[in-house]
């Protein structure tokens, strides 16, 4: 990698660990640049104009080039390392475990996270009140899922770390934020061990 | 491609029309099974021990095994293809967009064309009626990003089709069934033309 590498990022999104995570696994250096979504530093028109048109964190700088959605940027990142299968089935299943992940996963547990750590119970709107109930259900279906598919495997995808296991640890290992009981997913907590004791780990 | 592929879908899903594009811009054949997901035939006991757990479509059987996730069923046929890009940033670019497809276009866009012209508008429910002026301003939102994007270039990533143009031409080509204005994409609409005249090309 020789073009400078820039996270433009909110540290607590699991969306941005995620790449911090990939960049550590990787050994690879990462500087940060810190935005408070909370205040919209990410909808400002420097923003808009500058690193990402949909006004989303996290973004991979790439040199003077762009990367936004998280996944994509932990593929560019590991595209030829060894947390991409080489084998051809593998590698899509380890996408079909990302796409689960953004469709299935993270607007369940994360948002989860996000409405009930973050912004406070107290100031939801009634509309996000009224989506609780099935973004619980949701979540708790995506986390059995997991659960289900890790019962005698160690990791997601063939018998070694990849981007689906980095992809689903970042908003589950932080998933009691929100509200879910991982002690109910027994065979995910174990994962989550092992993804924790990978070589090059970084905590959140 | 050496083993047999067989499609399990649902013909109308915008989903499950992204894998037939794709195979047949690749000239690969396709063999086809049809579930009614109007009357809950992919959440059968069967479909969700021998198909997908996830209870989804559309799922990509290659022999005996099963990629679910529509953008990883994609990438599984078209890897090593001229519809992904060679270039490492072209490649995590394209699956960029295949990202920002699953996450802010299809859950909006795609959702309201399956309420509005499948379920049909006095069949939601209060909680899905009150989801759509937020999904209507979501949906236009993507695909403005889009419009701004495609203006002065041929196709998302590089200047050939990819994998990123035709996950997201399965919903925006029909995007007016769910009440989305085209006419105001004038980008868009040349580029939904420069896809649907790519050789290998089948209609929805």
């Amino acid at each position: 990698m020789t073009e400078k590498l820039i996270l433009h990022e909110y540290s607590q999104s699991g969306n941005c660990y995620k790449i911090r995570l990939t960049a550590g696994l990787l050994g690879l250096p990462l500087e940060r640049r810190e935005y408070d979504i909370l205040k919209g530093e990410t909808r400002t028109p420097e923003f808009l104009a500058g690193v990402n048109p949909n006004g989303r964190i996290p973004v991979l700088q790439v040199g003077d080039r762009f990367i936004p959605e998280s996944n994509a940027a932990c593929f560019y990142l590991a595209d030829g390392t060894e947390l991409v299968p080489e084998d051809r089935f593998d590698r899509a299943d380890m996408l079909r475990w990302m796409f689960f992940e953004q469709y299935n996963h993270e607007p369940n547990v994360a948002t989860l996270r996000f409405w009930l750590a973050f912004v406070g119970e107290d100031r939801l709107s009634g509309l996000q009140r009224a989506l609780l109930p099935g973004k619980r259900e949701a979540g708790e279906a995506a986390l059995r899922l997991m659960d289900e598919h890790l019962a005698g495997r160690r990791f997601f995808v063939g018998d070694r770390i990849s981007l689906a296991d980095i992809s689903l640890y970042a908003y589950t290992h932080v998933a009691e934020e929100g509200g879910f009981r991982l002690a109910a997913c027994p065979a995910v907590q174990a994962w989550l061990a092992r993804v924790a004791a990978a070589p090059g780990y970084v905590a959140m």
